[in-house]
């Protein structure tokens, strides 16, 4: 075999070398993204440092990351000592170097795609192997230990069950503060968090509840109205972005909140829905380095490391230019949504509702809809009119849902707003979603509603 | 081809789809285990029924279980929901028919687990996707609920950091029940537990919080007489039981405990430790199926679906037989270490410490190691010694060592009692040790002692 | 769970299982190609069928497809009988019905795909576990068979080491045909083809062995030519069809040719280089069902199933459309290619050949290169340092080239003809062809000669 | 994170670099297996030095491993290119430095497993991706051209097809050896043999093609005696030894043959009937280098590296130790079925035959089975009543079947012998066979027997 082609295999050998060295010294999410093949091998590698991959490791301990089943093994590349220590949850493992360098990586990735997508000022970030509900709810347990007078939460509406539900798990009491309607649009009330406030006291406050990514008509909250009432009175602010890192005006808001107010200021984000990832992770991030190792080091013992390795595998197969390509893909996907949910709503003599201060959901009103016994049943029917033709993720609201969460009672639930009259269909260009999508949506959408609004159609599920 | 052959094709293949049937019916795990082939294809099929995997189907909510990486997606065969809907961890998710089969079946297997492994009366029990630690913490939150007025947690002294931390996470007080020693061995303080009930009150506490499995010479706590104490006052127990699935002992302590009280009486474990399943999970399990509903409906949010899936995989090649096989394999370990290690320390002048109430681990002592600064230094060294040849798992206590956490102080940390003078060494014949293990770890053990006991060296860290 | 979603679930599982029966009568590719993990799952079910498989089997025989190691058993998704039996390639084995029925089924869908991509009248075909040049040895040594007193094969020359060895391995001698220039591309000499069947005897004469594909300046031969020869005089014409399916031009040839002389004619193609899978199979196809038979069973006992899977796989994830815009595509940058080859040519004074048939390669002069020593080692040296810089697949002649095989003598070898004066160097556009590589390559291409062809430079391979 | 601790991770991946540099430098298997991830973690590094895996490649040749299937590119590893040139199985490829070290690595392992398992004085092999069948047609093909006058390939008469076919492939002319029967058992006709060859004259003769491992009552042929006679007359001798390699009879056979007779003597064997892989490779071997090379080039292209790549992984899986546990448990598991077939058989009224020169297989005579017409349809039902009791691999023997394959007729085919008047069943002791796969055979076959020979059932498929 020629010297040429010994020097082109030996050069692969060491381009390969150079690059997980650079990697791990950078700590930045590579322009291009990796093979597949590559991911595995670098993850195969990490593996071989954890003592439970050692040839010749006998333990006697009572945790030893044995893997019985193969299936599972390889499923986790041989990785099976979780993430954290009982300290905390970004604490490195002794047994587990690998792994540790996984997790610590993640999560210095991650801290490079927040800033890359906006917020600039993020100094701390880390993954939670916890949905975006139960990470709200460990902000809020260690906002207790910072905050040990406080008693409430004061809550901007948003019709999200496990949000509200976030602050009962942690043993506040939430107050809910209504929202504005402006238009067709539902805007922060930040007179009324002023208000309360005072009326409250500052230090029997935990933090303010907000919220970026939410279904229309709602709009992402005022971050920095509430910023700037919040740092007058000293209570931080906690910031549900679950899907808003695939959106530059959500990531706009924050950045801009930062530079109001940086201490204890938390945002949380789901991985799942930003990121393309299976659910079971979650993003805790500030501007506030100790406070958000204070968080991490609320969380008592080790945790899964899945949601951080499909995230890495994620980040690393996308590369920074593959999720900025998603995330623009995304955005002029919303402009054709929106301009076709524009005219299949003309057609039907419905309305598509103005929200400019949402950027990823919109809502079609169903005014016309036939609703003999004036409860909205055939409204609701639409929903699962279109999940049996294939469409899933419409919320269909009536205006007539009421809901008693633990004691507390909701009107128009759904809707975010006790006002909601009229009832309306949202549906959302989320990233990950293509013009096929959006085709296949309309078309059905458009039978669905030729079906339910025909003059002489009452219950019409099984004819069609 | 014959149509014997066919014949014989064909009854592969309606064999299979009756095993399936039988299973999803029962919800039992098998007598024998499944091979890798039939529990992956199995999960293919579940994940056929999720929405995501429909053809033709289009997504416009914003999670629509949409997975970027191939490598991710072939990681968790296709099932990207994750378990559990906002109100609750149990529930079904409407889009995910396929992941909520496998979550119930997963619960219901580990239930005939625990049954058959002898808490026979336990009612119901669930996979939390978090480890042990947080699992307790989101026990302690469903008790905060439950007894709004409490403020305390009875906590009988285990020297483990995140079981003392879930406390702390979850906002109570921890009032520190220290052991009692009775030859060699740490036991509960009832007497103690009593006058502190009486002293603070039964409704300022949320728990009595006791721990089975753990390290020597710790014994188990008296689960059957803090039940008594605990009924009499009507104070809920919850149980760390750790690594006590795995232990005969330990699970007959908690179905004692459970003939005397049943009401909110809670025991945790972690999957990882019982089942050789990656680290990430826990079994909340109890007596009283609607307390345990009431847990899983504190959790707000979805969660990750792979420490269930893990454990669904590991159960099912596992089979009944398959772990009962390990149990009855790690108890005979058990006896072959005690007499291994009873050996190595008589022959340099130690003793293995008598602890019957411990199942899992054992304690040798220390005390005629050099220990020229009285502070222990060359004693702890004797850890890394190990660790350096190939030893994970042993934990060297010097009984010097002060801690604080969170403002709490413990002396002698590791040791469960600030009582402890000689210095000990433990190790543990866990689930899925072998006997080779014990072999490498006695002779690695007979080495370092030698050459830390020799009467003229000092810090002989590097000479060996 | 409500019946809607039970509903859409049950539809999906009905819905895979009329795919399955739908594809298993055609045996035709389906339009759009199927997941990765729907291809798994099927290819997991038909396993289920083989006998290896089956629950509660026992062996006692000496092969019974028992795998050691789980990750082959893996790779190969359980199948591991093979196909054929002793008498025939495409026998159905009675202990493997589901490898059996894999094996007809990709058979049938190579079919289909041979009739779509233009030889509608092909009557049969099967995929051989052989790459192309075993596979016209297979065919060689069926009609050996068949013209028991045949001792020659006429070969129309193509300087391809395989086609010829696959003659002597078969035991025959080849006699050669120079292909006469015309222009600059190098044609089927048809005179010379008929005055040797005269000349031997055709009855002396076992086939005529042509070529389709192959490097420029050589055409695709004459096969329409050829066959109305080989018919008049009844020899049977063996097409090496190489890399020829992706070329309508090759296919066309091929179906003209099968409507003058279709007895006995048979083409042979190669997996790897038409459906983009690893090296090791071969499709031996033709216009006769029983002498294809016939070829099928001059093999004698069973072969590797992984050539056929492979290609099953691939065909199935391409689906029809898929594979027609691979197609599609190639041809593009074909066309591609030789605008920016022309253009980098013309700026080095070279020349692109004009070989309007040949569909796929293309050949650029190279006659300005510095060539000191006259031995064209300066010219040889391009392609090595094009490797250099990551440019595979191009090949260098010099012209100078003589070589020997088994004896036989032939000039300039590698250019197809005794003739050839000016060096070149050949670029193909063949599928799975990225229009990034053309740019790449004519970049690469452009600096190479460059340095090369500068008046002062000798021998510049370390400097550059 | 302490030093300790990162040494440790440090040691664990030189240790790694320092297994594989020793692979490579000693190509020995080692004595303990490597655990699946170690050894997928290598194909993925050798995967790395093949051009197609190069990043920045770009490929301008028609065939440039690029591969469509993500599943398909997975299962090879990433390995595409297959193994040998044009010229010669074993070359090197220039553009595959991966694969090419791949492929002589597995024919070094083998050539180690060969002279382990008792033939010390092999001096070459390697693995053809051809089944037995089509590798002894290649060694024909070989020996074709060393011997250009040779017409005969004289046969020591094995009633297996694809032996017998390998001839007729070839383009031999078979003359059929018959064997004498001494006892129950079959042996070889030395006699016959010597007076063929002086009857044909020794130029005109190919080889003699003898088999080792063989269905009782068959012996395994008199390699040694053979070998003389061989010498004597300068043919050569060409051995199916297809799954010979598991039994150290067979193996020190060959060893002595070796010794009498080295050049041109070539012996063929399976490799997935000796080394638990699927389908798909032999292995040909010799005492003579330049022989084996000569067979090598005689192959016309590339090949599938398939079966190099399973037999790879399952050597490495193995280890040395590994593989001789298999052998020596099959050693012990055939007296074991000997034992248990002769108890069912004395039951019966049967026998089990003598064969000591058989070591693998054995028969039980089928006497006393009621055969009503004569014809044996009753003895011939035994089968499929096994097959369909889930028993696979035996062969029910009558004595009746007539053969005939490609004009030549055999007698009592199945049996070796015209002269068969028993009908009779074989079953045999396999490497992978389970002690479990015995109790399960002989249970089923006992009321098989029970069964049939019941004095008043004629034709009980189906009631029993």
């Amino acid at each position: 075999i020629s010297s040429t082609y010994i020097h082109q295999a030996q050069d692969a050998q060491r381009e390969w070398h150079r690059r997980i060295a650079h990697l791990l010294q950078q700590r930045k999410l590579p322009e291009i993204g990796w093979s597949d093949t590559d991911i595995e091998t670098l993850l195969l590698e990490l593996a071989r440092m954890d003592s439970n991959n050692f040839p010749g490791n006998c333990g006697v301990g009572e945790r030893e990351s044995r893997i019985h089943s193969q299936l599972v093994y390889r499923r986790h590349f041989g990785l099976g000592h979780g993430i954290g220590r009982s300290g905390d949850l970004c604490e490195v493992q002794p047994k587990a170097a690998g792994s540790s360098t996984l997790n610590k990586l993640t999560n210095a990735l991650v801290l490079d795609v927040i800033r890359q997508m906006g917020v600039r000022s993020c100094q701390d970030c880390f993954v939670v192997p916890m949905a975006t509900g139960m990470a709200l709810t460990l902000c809020l347990l260690a906002l207790r230990k910072l905050r040990p007078h406080a008693k409430y939460v004061l809550w901007s509406r948003i019709d999200q069950k496990s949000c509200f539900k976030s602050i009962l798990c942690a043993g506040f009491t939430p107050v809910i503060i209504e929202l504005v309607s402006k238009g067709d649009q539902l805007d922060t009330n930040l007179t009324e968090i002023d208000q309360t406030i005072l009326k409250l006291g500052p230090e029997s406050i935990a933090c303010i509840l907000t919220t970026t990514s939410c279904f229309a008509p709602r709009a992402a909250d005022d971050l920095v109205g509430v910023a700037k009432l919040a740092q007058s009175h000293d209570v931080p602010q906690l910031v549900n972005n679950a899907y808003g890192i695939q959106s530059s005006k959500c990531m706009h808001l924050i950045e801009e909140m930062g530079k109001i107010q940086s201490n204890h200021t938390t945002f949380v984000q789901s991985t799942d829905k930003n990121f393309l990832v299976p659910v079971g992770g979650a993003i805790v991030a500030g501007f506030d380095k100790s406070w958000i190792k204070q968080i991490s080091q609320t969380y008592p013992g080790r945790a899964s490391s899945t949601p951080s390795t499909d995230l890495f595998i994620t980040l690393m197969s996308l590369g920074i230019q593959g999720y900025k390509k998603l995330v623009q893909e995304r955005k002029s996907l919303f402009q054709e949504l929106r301009t076709k949910l524009h005219q299949v709503a003309e057609k039907h003599g419905e309305r598509l509702l103005e929200t400019k201060g949402n950027p990823i959901s919109m809502a079609v009103t169903l005014s016309r809809v036939v609703d003999p016994d004036g409860q909205g049943k055939q409204v609701s029917a639409i929903g699962s009119m279109l999940f049996t033709r294939g469409v899933s993720g419409t919320r269909v609201i009536t205006g007539k849902d009421e809901k008693s969460i633990e004691g507390l009672q909701f009107s128009a639930w759904g809707s975010h707003w006790n006002g909601t009259q009229t009832p309306y269909l949202t549906a959302a260009a989320a990233i990950g979603m293509t013009s096929k999508d959006i085709d296949l949506f309309v078309k059905r959408l458009d039978k669905v509603l030729t079906h339910v609004m025909a003059p002489k159609t009452h219950v019409a599920n099984k004819a069609c």
